[in-house]
């Protein structure tokens, strides 16, 4: 245990000072700024478009009936949406009050919070529980319920001194008070749990206490239930983040779990600032930020690993809050006035005047992507994510190895997957979750059962797949327990790799994978070479599948697709949503396809130590529904053998402009490829470039040689 | 023959004034404009982005060896790509001698052309020439060769000064003599033809004749080989356009046959200004350019009817020229600087200095796209394209409703089609043509065999198919013969509607068609209300397509998709490339369907009066070498009857909002579709907005009560 854990551990059990905590507001805005930031909504831009957009949503939400409806809908449905709402507006009407000073905005506050007071405690829970999930009264499930609470408790926390003090009775007595016993009695479990349902539920508590100066509960959100610090919000930010800063479910619930976290911490450190809860475990709050941010692509969307809203960027309302105090409360680090400025708001707060007026003062720098291995685990030694990008934000090549571990009940099966982007678009993209969010004709906008038959498969992702079944034959709770092992990362100037090993996914079977971006003189763009070796005792089928966007428009083999009865090509792990759309044979010597995507080509040249077929397929099959989206792969597959090693190299070339009707580069320029070895301690490959031969070497044993070209 | 007409008949002989003829440059730029266009560049922005990007290119050029190859592939081939990087940099060299002054830039245009004057006469006809066209000498069509001499000779005019006499007489008695000869003599059906070819052919007699100073090519070039103004330039805007400035082939082809119609025009303003040529026909170029525009959606695609690649917007160079030279030597019109803008450059010419100093200016008014009728046909007569249009360029729904023509070898069978736009993108979309420009793996970019057997075909678009057959069975020349005939196209504040007939494309099928959108009093957004009404003596089988763009995530009828052994939908008229993924019965009270396109829900209710088969398709049968796109349809079908109305209204509502999370009004607000009445003189139909019911009627004899809403 370091110094600062033992300072926060040691003074938790301070009671913060009775004054600070009846200051209202005293979370994101501070009484004591108020002036300040009214002053700097007037001054700059950013703020002001911020303030402008709060009020326009404040004012209407004056202009709409108060709607407190009887919880009753699942996800995405009326009541669903409205409670919803309901919290926005209260929010946005705090703000609203604050900085005009207008009474009408704290009655409204005022009056919805009343008609909460009135009902809630009659509400039974929620009728349509979400199934396997722990029911809200609000809503199907209590996290949405803890959300709420974060947000309307800053809400009444900024009108607190426009409500009359009787009301204030009423509704603190009515509501929030049966809200702190629903959410640390009914729902004990979750506020003990170290998940991020457990962490909204606590912020929720830990941030409802400070403003309603009830410190036991400040302490029961810090500690855990029974005060003894296993639980609670020290123990999440200990076990839930990697010393990296990554969030093991991924980068899309890692923003989402995010959100609770800083909140809470910002509350904190102004309640109790001698806590410097923002120091804790080496300044973990703000490598989680940043992390966030590395792991996204220059267009601005998360990575989508594992169960992954595809549209999802760092605009989301985390990253603002995220953005706004890793700036203003932790470090001043410029690259961030980036982000904010291409957030195109920020929170209308204490920090969200300090960052439009450093971006007015022209203190703004590039946001500066850096190729990363990132550790998995709380430790960081469970696997983890390896990111290489080359080129500047507005054209980068960027690819992601994913060696984390399974990421609990929303991983993926999808051990040594590569995901690989260039000129602001996906090339080999990842599925994502099979979910429509929040449209209820689609199974009420919850994830479709396609996620677990599709989207959770080996073969939705770009890498190895044994005899068409899955990494631990889907089995999470077996996957949960394995992680891949890093072998190295590399960054130099001209090569950048990421290589792991996955022995436990397929019983009897070792994978290595080894992902380079390549820098060859006389190439505009990098290669991605990528070797993947497979060793077993027994005989198996490997299938690596690449899934791509764009057009296939050039291969060096002649392709004869099905014309009509088209099949799935299998029953199970996946493959049963197929569609086999042509298959043909291809000597070990290889070949190469060609694809167009976004006005460029991408040539991916390829070789193996025995003949392969090369399968075409689109997703589509056993989809009585139509809920999977149009995707397409090419797999590489090798019907049987032990050992196998698959050696490719895409490489970027050309483009077309359709304005202008040229297209220049259309000839891919590498050629040659060859295995010379590959055993357990080194692979060794060739290829040439305009008629010059490079020799690429992968030594597994020595990271001192670990990838090396001739 | 009107005035002008008659003027330009009767002057078109005289000879040009020696002393223009000798000054150089004298067609874009002009000699005693170049001092004022030096200073534009050094003052106005886009005129100095402009030059930098030509200078950029210069200078490229200037930093490789000259290559000019015996010609020898085939389009998007080495040499092909090659000779036309050739006349680019011709020109831009030309440009920036004129500007800079600098005397290598006149050296590169020098010995460029002498390499061609060394070889220009030993090159046999293309030895790859495309199959059904004329062979060029460098391209393996002569169109390419008309092209790359309008270019060209822009470019030697421009480095004329800094060329020795004698290098010049080389060039012009070895390459732009024997080119004349070639496009006159050899290519002398081609010369004489109306069709683009023509034009281009034309265009390049003409500029090379005005530039050389041989009075007999530009007068040929004027009235024809015959110089009896049965073929020509002015017999080309004669025919080839209608009055409204619509070239028959369709938006993609009309700007590509605009440009040699307005460069040309531009030299001979210069030349021969006493022409008036800006004047003919009344203004006929203007109107062509402005009509151009008009056929583009509001984020600058070209509606993609017939033959068209869908990539191309208006900031193509065709266009700049057009913009450039209608702005500067037509008429000022304040809203093409928006254009200009949009296009972000400027012909480095006396137009784009113009425009950029207008710009600067602060003159630019925003585009105004005009709901509108374009008549097709020499006389405006043969059928046109309706288009409807609300909201403004950032957020505007749109409906292109063709009744136009077959557009000759490039029309599709498409009668009665609809395209539809909302929110910045195709909702209901056309496939344009089958084809992959230039890529030399894809048919040496030319059009695929699926252009005739898909993106040709009838069932591709959205409109009624009989009997799974196409149009007129896909015979050009009957479907040349027949267009519709528009009944009423309405523009007023609340309804926008375009009705047509055609009782030609299947024997005894009378197909009538009114598309409109209309306001609702408490809709954000008009319907779209599309009733189709088909009568025949005999049964047939009636389809109505609804290509779509999004997915397709709700539908008031149960979907079973096909699981497994997909078949192909029929065996011809591109049925043979539809997979059938799911067929539902619906009654004839109806039902609708549900997409979720681009963060929007769009709703298509239907009703007809016998009950019909839904049957959702996907594009991919019998498609051996992957040519064809993906795509998905909705169709409506009524396996056997006489007479059928198809009655659909199409509703915009709702969003998502992936980054918040949020869905708001994913249900539809329209019900309660009901056919009162339909006969040969009226329709009649009903529906219900949130509880209120309207009436909807048709009526075809009556214009003044076209449309009419109670």
């Amino acid at each position: 245990m370091n110094y600062l854990k033992k300072l926060v551990t040691g003074i938790f059990c301070l009671i913060f000072s009775a004054a600070s905590a009846q200051d209202h507001p005293g979370i994101m805005m501070t009484k004591k700024n108020v002036a300040e930031l009214r002053k700097g909504i007037a001054t700059y831009p950013l703020l002001k478009k911020s303030y402008e957009e709060v009020k326009r949503n404040a004012d209407y939400a004056l202009s709409q009936p108060i709607l407190v409806p009887v919880p009753k809908d699942a996800g995405g449905g009326f009541t669903h949406e409205q409670h919803k709402k309901n919290y926005s507006n209260i929010l946005n009407c705090g703000v609203a009050y604050q900085i005009s000073g207008e009474q009408k905005y704290a009655d409204y506050v005022k009056t919805i919070l009343l008609s909460y007071a009135a009902q809630y405690e009659k509400w039974p829970v929620h009728p349509k529980a979400k199934p396997g999930h722990q029911a809200g009264k609000m809503f199907w499930q209590s996290l949405n319920d803890f959300v709420w609470q974060v947000y309307t408790i800053q809400g009444y926390d900024m009108a607190f001194d426009g409500i009359a003090p009787a009301d204030r009775k009423q509704i603190e007595t009515h509501l929030f008070l049966p809200i702190l016993k629903y959410f640390t009695v009914d729902c004990a479990t979750t506020f003990n749990l170290i998940h991020n349902h457990g962490t909204w539920d606590i912020a929720a508590v830990g941030m409802t206490g400070y403003v309603l100066n009830k410190p036991e509960y400040v302490n029961m959100a810090i500690k855990g239930s029974k005060l003894d610090g296993k639980t609670g919000y020290l123990a999440q930010v200990d076990q839930l983040f990697s010393p990296d800063g990554y969030y093991t479910e991924g980068p899309y619930y890692q923003r989402y779990a995010l959100l609770p976290f800083v909140i809470f911490a910002k509350a904190i450190n102004n309640y109790q600032p001698a806590l410097k809860i923002f120091q804790y475990r080496n300044q973990l709050l703000s490598k989680a930020i940043n992390t966030s941010l590395q792991l996204t692509y220059t267009d601005g969307t998360f990575f989508p690993i594992n169960d992954a809203i595809k549209d999802k960027t760092y605009q989301s309302a985390e990253l603002v809050y995220g953005v706004d105090i890793a700036y203003a409360d932790i470090k001043a680090q410029p690259q961030l006035l980036d982000i904010a400025q291409r957030q195109g708001e920020v929170i209308v707060s204490d920090a969200g005047l300090k960052i439009a007026a450093d971006l007015a003062a022209g203190k703004m720098k590039s946001f500066n992507y850096q190729p990363q291995w990132i550790g998995d685990g709380a430790s960081g030694t469970e696997g983890g994510l390896g990111i290489l990008r080359y080129g500047d934000n507005q054209d980068q090549q960027c690819l992601l190895f994913k060696a984390a571990s399974q990421g609990m009940g929303h991983g993926h099966f999808d051990r040594l997957n590569i995901l690989y982007y260039d000129n602001n678009t996906e090339i080999f993209p990842d599925y994502g979750a099979a979910r429509f969010l929040n449209i209820e004709s689609k199974k009420g906008g919850d994830y479709l059962p396609e996620n677990k038959t599709w989207a959770k498969q080996t073969v939705a992702h770009n890498t190895l797949v044994v005899d068409q079944t899955s990494n631990f034959k889907a089995n999470a709770e077996l996957a949960q327990e394995q992680h891949p092992e890093q072998l190295f990362f590399k960054n130099t100037k001209d090569i950048q790799a990421a290589s792991a090993t996955e022995n436990h996914a397929y019983p009897g079977v070792k994978m290595t994978r080894t992902s380079a971006l390549v820098n060859i003189e006389g190439l505009d763009k990098p290669l991605l070479i990528d070797l993947f070796q497979v060793n077993a005792a027994q005989n198996h089928q490997y299938d690596l599948p690449f899934w791509y966007k764009g057009q296939l428009v050039a291969s060096s083999f002649k392709i004869n697709a099905v014309k009509n009865n088209l099949q799935a090509l299998g029953t199970n792990y996946g493959y049963q949503h197929l569609w086999l759309n042509a298959e043909e044979n291809v000597a070990a010597s290889g070949g190469y396809v060609t694809l167009l995507n976004n006005k460029r080509f991408y040539t991916t040249h390829f070789t193996t130590d025995a003949d392969i077929k090369v399968k075409l397929v689109s997703l589509g099959a056993n989809d009585p529904e139509l809920n999977l989206v149009e995707s397409k792969a090419f797999i590489l597959s090798q019907p049987q053998a032990q050992n196998q090693l698959f050696f490719t190299i895409t490489e970027v070339h050309g483009r077309t402009n359709p304005v202008n009707e040229t297209v220049v580069g259309a000839a891919n320029q590498v050629s040659g490829l060859k295995i010379i070895s590959a055993d357990e301690q080194q692979v060794a490959v060739s290829f040439k470039v305009k008629d010059k031969t490079y020799q690429y070497t992968i030594n597994y044993k020595d990271k001192n040689k670990s990838v090396q070209l001739n």
